[in-house]
């Protein structure tokens, strides 16, 4: 499975900068389609690195990037947005030519702009973005499956060298995603609908709840089958991460939460004056966006998410497990 | 199962008024656990109330509801909100004297002030909510444990029969829910928060992105697993019902709402001015009411709510079904 050198890999050592959920996730993957003839990588906490070699998500373990990124073939930046700039500085003069490097981030114009400048010329930066995830995070919440059916986004510079997109696309698909390549700034239009702003309105909307004089938290909780755990969820992802999204893709975020208060503030009209034609009107146009999110084959057309119903018991351990 | 009279069960003769997701899911929960000697039933479509017939959800089937009423038990209005008031208008003379009349309306003061003035002295009306459902709709989307462990909510006037109210109660928990009792005022403020505000915003979101000139629909479905598909699937939810709740609790919306709203243009601020800090404390916050919902039993705490991934197969019947 792991750590022996074989000619058929497609790369010899993987480095993997950061190991939380996508780090692990993407470990487990290469390990499922036999990619890698060692994956290697890196965490700043000690205890990280040795979650991570007790899991067998690395064959070796460091505390710093410039030591993982040491004669890897593939090194890939699985850190929150905000610390890929100073960790391409780190890893610069460790990076070894022909080497391909790219990123995991959720926004993609910053980090080009960010780590760009410190790739040497023999080295192949491609950024890229698999949307994927789940609202857990660190080391043991990664699974091969994360990636299956997704889509990656690559974004490399107009002069990227065309054949580490090609082997880059193809790692990809080897992990289980489509893949699509896009210019930076429309990635971050494009996720700043799809991603960005729903994580914002998901967090508001639980801290509005949590900040209510006359609904206790516990109300909100008893009572938030009737939609709002579903926002809950997504709220529960991380705040690093998060903060650095926000962070780096301000411009878009601002755009696109413009448009949301815009359409809202129309919403509330309707209400305010009883105009249920609009309201009717609106909420039937929203449909059809589900039927597409199916057919496309990015979420389940069961029911409630197929989720499980609420006399099924919740494992003790699953359910003191920090979410 | 059913059809026949029997001196155990909970009511002789129950009639479900409109037969969609919920009145299918309390006919189904019914005959669970035995509680109806015949279940009937009625709907504005003829083709409804043959379906509910070939389903065996109603032992016997009506076009109008006074038909439906006559000689019922237990009378449970299962309409959007908005044809509550008219429907136990036209039901009124039907109602047999000792009969229990309830709802299951998302919401509670309109209801109450709708319904009751139409309420016969000997009929005991208790206006009642179960938080539970999904977002499909029509007889065919009901089972039987969409009640398991989710609360409902009964809102009896304070001069209601209080053996009336103690057996609602023993019937919404015989279905499988947990009860809990408050004043109509009080429930639709909580679930403005809990429900009617998350769906307005998941609603919004996805207009929003529908409206987009520069982001297709096409890359907005694609793209939808960084969180947009979630809030896809909440606003697949029923168009008629979600307009009659929010132009029956307009007050509670708008209060939310504008809290809501003045909570994000905080968040908002922040992303401007480039504050990380009022970002990451504002997001960490949001965690603790996960938390609190998967312990409460009230999500499940699989990571992305046990979700199938991306490469299990979309069943084609269930992947072309209207959601």
């Amino acid at each position: 499975m792991s750590g022996g050198r074989s000619e058929s890999v497609m790369f010899e050592r993987i480095a993997l900068i950061g190991i939380g959920l996508i780090g692990s996730s993407i470990s487990h993957a290469c390990r499922r389609a036999s990619l890698a003839g060692s994956i290697v990588g890196s965490a700043r906490t000690p205890a990280t690195v040795e979650t991570a070699m007790r899991l067998g998500l690395i064959d070796e373990g460091f505390v710093t990037a410039a030591e993982a990124a040491v004669d890897a073939d593939l090194i890939i930046l699985c850190t929150p947005v905000g610390l890929c700039g100073p960790i391409a500085k780190e890893i610069s003069r460790s990076l070894k030519p022909g080497a391909i490097l790219t990123d995991v981030g959720s926004v993609k114009a910053a980090i080009v702009r960010d780590v760009a400048p410190h790739v040497p010329k023999d080295v192949h930066f491609v950024a890229g973005h698999p949307i994927a995830g789940t609202e857990q995070s660190g080391p043991e919440s990664g699974f091969a499956e994360l990636f299956d059916g997704r889509w990656c986004i690559l974004t490399p510079e107009p002069d990227a060298d065309g054949r580490a997109v090609e082997k880059l696309r193809a790692f990809w698909e080897a992990l289980g995603s489509k893949v699509e390549i896009m210019a930076p700034e429309h990635h971050d239009l494009v996720l700043a609908i799809t991603s960005h702003v729903p994580h914002l309105i998901a967090y508001n909307i639980v801290n509005t709840a949590a900040h209510l004089e006359r609904v206790t938290d516990s109300e909100v909780i008893k009572f938030s089958a009737g939609g709002f755990r579903d926002f809950t969820r997504i709220a529960a992802s991380d705040p690093t991460m998060w903060r650095d999204v926000f962070l780096n893709n301000k411009e878009a975020v601002l755009d696109m939460l413009g448009r949301f208060t815009e359409d809202l503030t129309e919403l509330q009209r309707a209400i305010r004056f009883g105009d249920g034609d609009t309201l009717f009107r609106l909420f039937s146009d929203a449909r059809s966006i589900r039927r597409g999110v199916v057919q496309a084959g990015q979420d389940t057309a069961a029911p409630d998410f197929g989720r499980a119903s609420g006399r099924v018991p919740v494992a003790p351990q699953a359910a003191s497990k920090k979410v």
